[in-house]
């Protein structure tokens, strides 16, 4: 791709030849020839060996190879390296060492590597890929252009929209965690006969698991992102564009509303409600049942970062109080002697 | 099933026909004809179209479909819904994707799928089923109406109950986590050839580990659950009936006994001991050698539920503290001037 | 092996018989003829049955079995148990249920068993092992005596050094967590198209997650070990002879030097740098940035482990003081009333 195409593509201006060829993206410290790295800030290093830069739009310096202005670099670089550093192109493929049921509708260039399942009655859309290992269960619906990675397993009735990614060894659609418990002192199992809807454009990293509705369902809105290893548990509704870090767990029925962003590690008790725009911190605690209004929330039990930060200091102070409060009283026994006296 | 005979296998008081066909539970909400739904309070929504209906004892209305009374609504929805439902019929079989040791010994209506493996000297149950790419080590046993979801693994050497339910991704027998330091820093592995014994009617969670004893063996006592994404070190001791949230870490050599409830998120150092009846609140952190006694506890490090509130009333307290000491010493020091005077 | 043999491996002193054979390592409680134990303190329990004892140099007492002496009695335990109790002899083998690419290059006596893959221009070293179920993608290097447990998932491009274990559902180079929102809200997934690195003797825990560079590399140091369900994003930067425990997670770009100790659910903010020689405790959380030095960190966010009790403690004398302030109040009523009457 030609330094003028991305131009174009990006809709940026371009300073310098526009006929440079460009292969790759790379980071700024990294690049070499061919590579198309970006500038965020006004300080950078200028020795970079980038065949072409994109910078921000108010940045003027005379840089010795081709720039293009745009007002974000780093979404305008983004946006480029999905074109330069497309998936391998998997074409429609079924290795012999798979098993698709007889009753499973396959759409038009599907690729479907060595060890996959597809289930009876299940739907695979067009140019969906199912990488070494990844396992589709019965009457399940899952959309154009998904990718499953390896050793994913998607269970029975699930629905998955169009421009779904599953990293390796997601779980779909397990049995969500629910006991009654009868007067002997053992569990019964509450029925998880429910279903997971995963809507479009929808990211979930590696080894995480999203539980199927215990009656109802849980749902996972269009354009949310998840990182690995994190455990949504049954009936929970996430909205759209939501953002999860790593290691997070969502307990039964709580609702993310949309455009939250969720730290790592973060905690959530069961039927809580996160109000669309909230931000909560890693390692943050949600109490079942709370309702976490917007802002930027922080700790156990979630409060709001400013109160957060003074009650941390209050605390960091405590030492100090005891001191004062000593000297306090020795003021005051020091005084009582004086008004004694007489 | 007819509402008679739901009614009888529940032992339930029934009120209305008893001859309507159910076919499946639903939450009250959702019901539609052939559906049995539950009411677990006094309150409910009325509108339900639901065939049938579960209640309490005590509840007096003159409901438009027949109702069933039992003590405990939702445990015996639980119940019935286990019949109305049972796990799909996967009987004798054997994929021809699937590799079983000649030296195995498989029982009686057992079920293996596309990519199952058997290892040597294994015992599989009567009624077991593994699931595409569910695998069992050598020499494991592995007990009856078992039902061991896909890319399970059971590592060589584990004993498994009868009833056991192990969702896709659990990992049985992996080493646990044991290093001694030589003397040039570097890490030596302590030996980890113990086992893992899980006993009857455990249910474990999707991506949950349980490790291998190093030298004894790792337990899990009858009818225990835990939740997804739970790890379960070396030699731990999990009594019968107890819950683990998701998330939940267990370091090695701890014991967990009968009956605990344990939150999610929670981590205990090693060598802790948990008794029977204790209640830990999710994200707690229980130090290394900790003796948790029964009761609600919650924070880290753990302290009773009711220390835990108070002193988080007072931490919220300080800046209040704060401000009265200023005004104290305001105060004395107007004293002191007045004192001096004379 | 006989006793003598073991302790001229160990380079240790023999006191008894040199001739009985040794045929496994045992607690000292649970070993029984054949067993070898070690006794670590100057208190045990004398009623062993172990044919053979590992003890301290300057523990004296008559034993009934041979004793051989050693500096540090468990980590020459450790020695000899992977010598009695190697890995059960994998040799060359593929089975008729693997894909192994024709443009793989893999080494001498190399394990493959079933339902494993082996990707186009990927390199096995001599030795290594996949277990059922692992997957290595393309253009991958895995070195010398590797083991892949099942399940294990490699991504294209990975570099994997000699000896490495990965436990069962470990998952080394998905994609990390990054996305750039657009100006409609939606975000774009910004390139994770960087690589993974792991050097010689590293051991990753079962369903640990190591996620690719985004532009760089990620890299975890020679003879670091790495607990069950670890999160590592991308371009983390682990030195050599770290250790993690179970459950933490370490945030995009962050660094942790040589010879540190991190328990587990530790979290990690981003870029943040932990100084060779740190000891970070369980469940403590580092804020994205914070330079960590050597020393013993605890809590959230970290501090000293000194200053943490101290604040635990001041934290606890908190309604202490409380009542404190309010006797001063009291007291300074009582002298104001007097200074008051003149």
């Amino acid at each position: 791709m030609k330094t003028l195409e991305i131009a174009e593509f990006l809709g940026g201006e371009i300073v310098g030849d526009g006929t440079v060829e460009i292969l790759r993206v790379a980071s700024l410290e990294s690049a070499t020839e061919g590579d198309l790295a970006f500038v965020e800030k006004t300080e950078f290093d200028l020795s970079t060996r980038a065949s072409c830069l994109i910078i921000p739009i108010d940045l003027e310096h005379d840089f010795p190879v081709p720039v293009i202005k745009a007002k974000n670099p780093k979404l305008a670089f983004s946006k480029i390296a999905a074109i330069l550093h497309t998936r391998k192109g998997r074409t429609e493929f079924r290795h012999d060492f798979s098993v698709v049921s007889e009753t499973a509708s396959i759409g038009e260039g599907v690729f479907i590597d060595a060890f996959c399942c597809v289930g009876h009655q299940s739907k695979i859309g067009d140019g969906s890929q199912l990488l070494s290992g990844a396992k589709v269960g019965n009457n399940v619906s899952l959309g154009e252009n998904c990718v499953l990675h390896p050793n994913v397993y998607v269970e029975d009735g699930c629905t998955i929209g169009n421009n779904v990614v599953l990293h390796p060894g997601v779980v779909i659609g397990a049995d969500g965690f629910g006991f009654v418990r009868d007067e002997d002192g053992t569990y019964v199992k509450f029925p998880q006969i429910g279903t997971v809807v995963i809507e479009d454009n929808v990211e979930i990293g590696a080894n995480s698991c999203v539980d199927r509705g215990a009656l109802g369902e849980t749902r996972i809105g269009e354009g949310t992102k998840i990182d690995n290893l994190v455990q949504i548990a049954h009936n929970v509704q996430i909205g759209k564009r939501v953002v999860i870090a790593a290691q997070t767990g969502i307990s039964g029925s709580t609702v993310i509303e949309d455009d939250c962003v969720i730290g790592g590690q973060v905690g959530m008790g069961d039927h809580a409600r996160v109000l669309s725009g909230a931000i909560i911190g890693s390692q943050a605690g949600i109490l079942p049942g709370k309702i976490v209004r917007p802002g930027v929330w922080w700790g156990t039990p979630v409060q709001p970062l400013d109160e957060y930060k003074r009650q941390n200091a209050h605390l960091k102070g405590i030492s100090r109080l005891k001191e004062e409060v000593k000297l306090l009283r020795q003021t005051i026994d020091e005084l009582s002697s004086i008004t004694d006296k007489p």
